[in-house]
């Protein structure tokens, strides 16, 4: 985190300064992830971050899911108390508190009930990218923080087969964007009853698992059912003249999923970027010596021009920096392809190149026409290796049990990964006690595997 | 606003739900500005939305400009209280209350000066897409919020000069913005003391002014001087080796801007919409009678299939409504190109095409081979059209005037636009009174006439 510059704590309580290159990891995600969804027809809106106390206060299985964790506003004003230190006003006390967003179900059902009169309006498909904030007590940067940046998406539908397909599509494209754009693995599945969201009437899950076994959920899908549609009373005219509740949905994945991609794939030497986005796909760097250096440079710039015109990110380090510094620093940040340049490579019509996933047995030099041409597949066989070490990795780490004392003994040899069991045995007072024991929850009812239940330690 | 299905105002006092088809508007915007300031060095980052205290607190102009209007944090949770209502726990009540970001450069100070060693880490660009809060009275939806969305930009460099001159650039490229993509006219100046920033040194801005003649602030751009470094104590070890405090900038543009847009071009019909940031640049409406229905919306899909590979954005309104209700509709929302399409069309190969600019005295049949070719070069003189109009609009409303009188004639008169008069008026009593009189402001001392200041109502 700290040697990839990727991001710090900040001075407000459980956040994080989200710094340029790690914040990149995330821009380049949500542009992944806004295409596709506007290809299936959401649409982006915005909605107030700070909620009326009586919106939050209206669902009561939403309350004790969230109401326990909150930044409330109460005051509108500061002003000079009688100590001459700021503080809040005792005259701008608010009659209704507000509430940072948690989560925006409640006050996007009370505002879209009004854009909603007949089954012509549905579906309504809204997504807002944006800031929540739950007060968490134990915080971790980019894991787990009081703030954290994602989507919301809240989507509305005539039928409950329409809701719950809808839920299952946009799963299906946090699966895609994690899987094929940052490379990790996940595992398609329901939550347990216990797990699923203040509301919801089902919630699927991406689960990912991290090299030290335990598991991240990296992005849920809520079938809401008539849960907010009733309590928002969001009705509509059917299609038979009747006035019927509507179906919701909800789905959301965050920067969470930053911190998934550095634990899938960083190593002892540092964070290792899948090309697709990747800041830089292409790092080179100049060895200048004092003689030839701004042939070197030029040599390097030309070479940065040509890729760009592949549709490749390359950047020449141009910095006031050792060479050999230089190369340590973008392998700490993880760039895929590093390129060095010195003299006899220029003079030969070469470069040197090294791919990160591969580390540096795979250092080879050849010459800069063939590896511009190759940089792009290059690039593709780097994206590909990533994922499927990642997903052998995981595969090889769910071990299957077929009773409580198998889970009971491998968990006890601090075994790194996850249980598959029998789904009958979730619930039972010697499931309850093996979860106790070792910190343990159920992470998913996997859709390959409908009558298992997965379970692990988890972030 | 309404008709258009732009925004409204929320269940949170002094905010908006902004909705998607204004929300695109702003996305466009987004994506435009953020491709422009990359393009300068500029990265993106973020930083919390919640500000301890006593950051806020360490410098004294800045809270006597924002102090009296902050969103105050003082609990972190809620709970059932004796009467079993939900409300702030009085026993989460923080020792140190946070207040909601009403702008960021005390956290980004604070923070980035653990970035910055050397004059090697100089300049340090840096901008956040966010939200922030400020608790206005009388607000108004677009154009004075109290949650606005904006880009808020903190650069740091190693001299005044550079500070300085980035100051200018920055407020060059809203002015690119603005002018070019948004096709509002603005005047480039100073701000008078005044109305500088609380805690800048110089306040640079883009002015614009709307079809009533009232002013609106469009964007600004901050020199801060030492301000901040010295509250915050950013320091860097110059290039001969002393210890200095730094230089720094700040420059936001926010959703403001769309309510610029609209008041700038709409019309008694609705918006008009300039095609560069335009979600549909040309919408099809097919005329369906009932024969060769599906023939005519093939025509109208394969003429959208050809849009876009001339990478126009382009789509047919295949809404359940009258086409003579979906033509309204696309008016009042100001979709650039109208394109009409019924059996005569269809069997003729044309198209009946109405530009929003010029209304329905441009409505013409021709050839749909001939609409296609011409179609992106249609939309460029729109978008030069919407920006001429505009601009000589604005120009044929600022009113040099010699003396204080002159201006309170045409302010008496109810007199639609600015006056320009010489500077050396600015503050004196009688400037002060005229302004107490009719409510005005100094806008700017306009970059192209600097010995005059240019006064008038304001947004």
């Amino acid at each position: 985190m700290k040697a990839a510059d990727l991001a710090e704590n900040s001075l407000t309580r459980g956040c994080m300064n989200i710094k340029p290159y790690g914040f990149a990891l995330w821009e380049n995600t949500q542009r992944a992830l806004d295409d596709k969804i506007k290809e299936v027809g959401v649409q982006n809106a915005y909605f107030p971050v700070l909620i009326p106390l009586s919106l939050i206060a209206k669902e009561a299985d939403h309350i004790d899911g969230f109401a326990t964790e909150c930044a409330v506003v109460t005051h509108h004003r500061l002003s000079k108390n009688a100590e001459g230190k700021l503080a809040p006003d005792p005259d701008s006390e608010l009659t209704e508190p507000y509430v940072v967003r948690p989560t925006s179900e409640t006050i996007i059902g009370e505002s879209v009930k009004n854009w909603i009169q007949s089954y012509r309006d549905l579906p309504l498909k809204l997504n807002q990218w944006g800031n929540v904030f739950r007060w968490e007590m134990r915080t971790r940067v980019f894991l787990r923080t009081a703030e954290f940046l994602w989507q919301e998406g809240h989507n509305v539908f005539e039928t409950a087969d329409e809701a719950r397909e809808d839920m299952k599509k946009m799963l299906d494209i946090y699966a895609d964007i994690l899987e094929n754009w940052m490379a990790i693995p996940v595992i398609k599945g329901y939550k347990t009853e216990d797990e699923k969201f203040p509301g919801a009437v089902e919630t699927m899950t991406v689960e990912a698992m991290m090299q030290d076994g335990k598991a991240l959920q990296s992005g849920t899908s809520h079938f809401l059912g008539q849960t907010f549609s009733k309590s928002a009373d969001i009705k509509f005219q059917s299609r038979d003249g009747n006035i019927e509740h509507a179906w919701t949905t909800s789905w959301g994945l965050s920067t969470r999923s930053i911190g998934g991609l550095i634990m899938t794939h960083g190593d002892d030497d540092g964070l290792k970027v899948p090309p697709k986005i990747a800041q830089i796909q292409v790092i080179i760097i100049p060895f200048l010596k004092g003689d030839n250096d701004d042939s070197i440079v030029d040599y390097c710039k030309t070479l940065k021009q040509n890729l760009k015109s592949q549709g490749v990110r390359a950047d020449v380090d141009m910095r006031e920096l050792r060479a050999g510094d230089k190369t340590w620093d973008w392998v700490k940040k993880g760039v895929p392809i590093r390129v060095e340049v010195g003299g006899r490579e220029m003079d030969a019509g070469q470069v040197t190149v090294t791919r990160r996933d591969l580390g540096k047995e795979s250092k080879t030099t050849m010459s800069v026409d063939e590896f511009v041409a190759q940089a792009q597949s290059t690039l593709d066989d780097i994206q590909s290796n990533m994922f499927e070490t990642a997903k052998k990795s995981v595969m090889d780490r769910i071990h299957d049990v077929d009773a409580i004392d198998a889970a009971r003994t491998f968990f006890a040899g601090n075994g790194n990964g996850f249980v598959r069991m029998d789904k009958t045995l979730w619930g039972t007072n010697e499931f309850n006690a093996l979860c106790d024991e070792f910190s343990l929850s159920p992470r998913c009812i996997p859709l390959d595997t409908p009558d298992k239940v997965i379970v692990g330690k988890s972030y």
